[in-house]
C-alpha cells in the first residue's frame, strides 16, 4: 500500500483538488465552483465529496491517504490550522484544519495562504526547483509573495510577512483594495496593468486597444489584452507594460536585498506578458541591487502555472506529516 | 566547573572582548585597538591573548570555555566560519573560525557578522528580548539590518540578506560606499546626517551649527552635533532629522512588510538621536504599512549599546555548542 497526497486550491470562484501519489505526481484533478455564500461548511463539505470522488475514480480509500494540504486566500495561521480572515471568501477564524479533518474521518489536514502554497510548488516541482532559497510572487488580481529557505517557509510576526503588494510607491496614488494609495498592486497585478492602460485611453492616447474596445467597452481590456496589442506594436502597450516593469521592479529591489533570494519565481496573470514586462523590470532592478545580488539572482516566470497551488498543498503536506 | 562563554566584537578601529558566565552574565571586558593594518594572523593572536588575558583575571582557564562567539564587519560564512570579505579590516576569505580556534587549542569559535551578533544580543538580553521576531538596525557609520525569527537568524542565500542600507531612494543622488547613489545609508547613517547638515549649511541656510563649526571646521559636525543643535531649537538641525526620519520610514515599510517583525531595535550612534529621529520616521512609517502591521509593531532604541555585541556573540556561540 502506497501513501496518497491531496492538494487543494481555493479562491473565490473555483475550488481545485488533486490527488498525487507518494511522489507527488498529481494522477487527476477535478474543479468545482467554490460557493462561498453558502458559506464555510457548505465549502469545507464540498471539498471532504470532491476528495472521496478523486478517491473512488483512482479506485482509493481515504486509508490511502496521508495528508491533504490546502491554500487559501487572505490570512492564515498554519500553525493552527485556522483561516483568519478572508475577503474573498468572507471568511473569519474557520478551523479548517479541524473541520475538514473530521469530515475525512480524522485525515491530517494543513492549511496555508495561497501565496505560499504556490510557492511550495514551483520550488518542489517547478522553476525554482533546485535552489535553495526561492521566492515566489503572483501577479493576479493582486500581488502577494512567499519566501522558502532550504525548503522552510518564512513566517514573521502573525504568519503576515510578505505582503510584497502593498506598500506605496513614491508618486503613486491609484486607491488600493487595502486602504492605501499607490501600492505596488495598483501598478503590477494584473488588474493595475489594465487600469493604467484605460486611464491612458481615457486622456484620448492613441492606441490599437481603442479600435478593439471602442467606447464603454474599453472595461473590458484586460492585461492579455494589453499584451497583444504589444505584440502588434502598440507603443501605448508597451508604454504601459515599461511603467509597470519599472514600478515591479522597485518592489523586487527591496524584497532581494532584504530576503536574498537565489531565484525569483512570477507567476499569477500578469506574468503571461513574459518579457514584454520582465525585460523593462530586469532594466530598471539591476541599477537598484548591489552588485552581489546582480551577480546571483535568477529571475523566472513560474512553470507550473494552475498545477502550482495543488502540487504545492499536497508537498506542503506532505513534509508536515513526515517530519 | 561551570562553562563560561567568550563573545568577540571586532571593528576596523577597535575590538572588545568580553567574558561572560554560563548564565551570559558580562564578568568582564577589555578592548584594544584593532591594527588591523598588521594583517589577519595579528589581529587573531591580538584576540587570543586577550581571551587568555581575560581568563587569567578572573582566575580561569581555557578548560573552562565552552565556545567563542565573533561579530565581524563585512561579509560573513558563519556555517564555515569564514569571512569572506571585510573593507574595514581587509580581509578576504580568512578562516577565522579554524585559526583562531587553533590558537585558542581546539576551543569552538563562531563567527557572524556585526550587525547579526548585535541584534542577537538586543534579542537575547535587550531592548528585543521577550519578542519571537525580533528585527535590529545599526545607523552607525553605515546602515545594516538583521532579522532574528524564534531565535533563528534569518540569512537567505549566500547569507546576504539585510542590506537594508544598499536601495537607491527615488529622488535622493548622494554617492554611497557601495557604488550606488542615494541609498538608504546616505541619508539615515551618522555619516548621512551629518552631510545633510553640512550641505545645507554650504548651501548658506542658517543654523546654530555655522557658529559652533565656522568655516572649515564644518567638516567636524558628526550627527550628535545635530541633536544638540535640535535641543537648542535649531531649525536646520530639525530639518535634517525630520528628512531623515522620513526616508528611513520608506525603508522600515519595506522591512516590516517582507519580514514581519514584532519589534524593531534600533541602535548604532545615529540612534542616539531618539525621538528627535523616530517621531518624524513614525510618523511617515504608519501610512506607509497595512493596518495589520501598524497595529502591531513596536519601534524601540537599542538598550545595550557597546554590550550588544559582545553578548549577542557570546550568546550566539552557546547556542551553537548546546545544538
Amino acid at each position: 500500500m502506497t501513501t496518497h497526497f491531496i492538494g487543494v486550491d481555493i479562491g473565490g470562484t473555483n475550488i481545485v483538488c488533486g490527488l498525487l501519489d507518494e511522489r507527488l505526481n498529481l494522477l487527476r484533478k477535478t474543479k468545482k465552483p467554490t460557493g462561498a455564500a453558502n458559506g464555510a461548511d457548505y465549502v469545507l463539505n464540498l471539498i471532504a465529496s470532491m476528495i472521496d470522488e478523486l478517491l473512488a475514480r483512482e479506485q482509493l480509500t481515504r486509508t490511502d491517504l496521508g495528508a491533504v494540504g490546502m491554500g487559501n486566500p487572505g490570512f492564515i495561521d498554519p500553525v493552527r490550522g485556522i483561516s483568519l480572515s478572508s475577503a474573498n471568501l468572507k471568511w473569519e477564524n474557520v478551523p479548517v484544519s479541524e473541520k475538514l479533518g473530521a469530515l475525512l474521518g480524522g485525515i491530517p489536514v494543513f492549511i496555508d495562504n495561497d501565496v505560499r502554497m504556490y510557492t511550495y510548488g514551483e520550488a518542489a516541482a517547478g522553476a525554482g526547483r533546485g535552489y535553495d532559497h526561492v521566492m515566489g510572487i503572483t501577479l493576479g488580481t493582486g500581488i502577494a509573495a512567499a519566501m522558502i529557505n532550504n525548503g522552510q517557509l518564512y513566517y514573521g510576526s502573525g504568519f503576515l510577512a510578505g505582503e510584497l503588494g502593498h506598500v506605496p510607491l513614491d508618486g503613486e496614488s491609484a486607491l488600493c483594495g487595502c486602504g492605501m494609495r499607490g501600492c505596488l498592486e495598483t501598478i503590477a497585478s494584473a488588474t493595475g496593468i489594465a487600469r493604467i492602460a484605460r486611464e491612458k485611453l481615457e486622456r484620448g492616447e492613441s492606441s490599437i486597444l481603442a479600435e478593439w474596445f471602442p467606447g464603454e467597452r474599453r472595461n473590458e481590456i484586460t492585461a492579455a489584452d494589453i499584451s497583444r496589442a504589444y505584440d502588434e506594436g502598440d507603443a501605448l502597450a508597451k508604454e504601459v507594460l515599461q511603467f509597470v516593469g519599472r514600478h515591479l521592479a522597485k518592489g523586487l529591489a527591496w524584497a532581494i536585498t532584504l530576503w536574498s533570494p537565489d531565484v525569483i519565481v512570477i507567476g499569477g496573470g500578469a506574468a503571461n506578458a513574459g518579457e514584454r514586462l520582465l525585460a523593462p523590470m530586469r532594466e530598471t532592478l539591476m541599477p537598484l541591487i548591489l552588485p552581489m545580488y546582480r551577480n546571483r539572482i535568477v529571475i523566472k516566470l513560474a512553470e507550473m502555472n494552475d498545477d502550482a497551488g495543488v502540487v504545492g498543498s499536497a508537498a506542503f503536506a506532505k513534509t508536515r506529516v513526515s517530519a
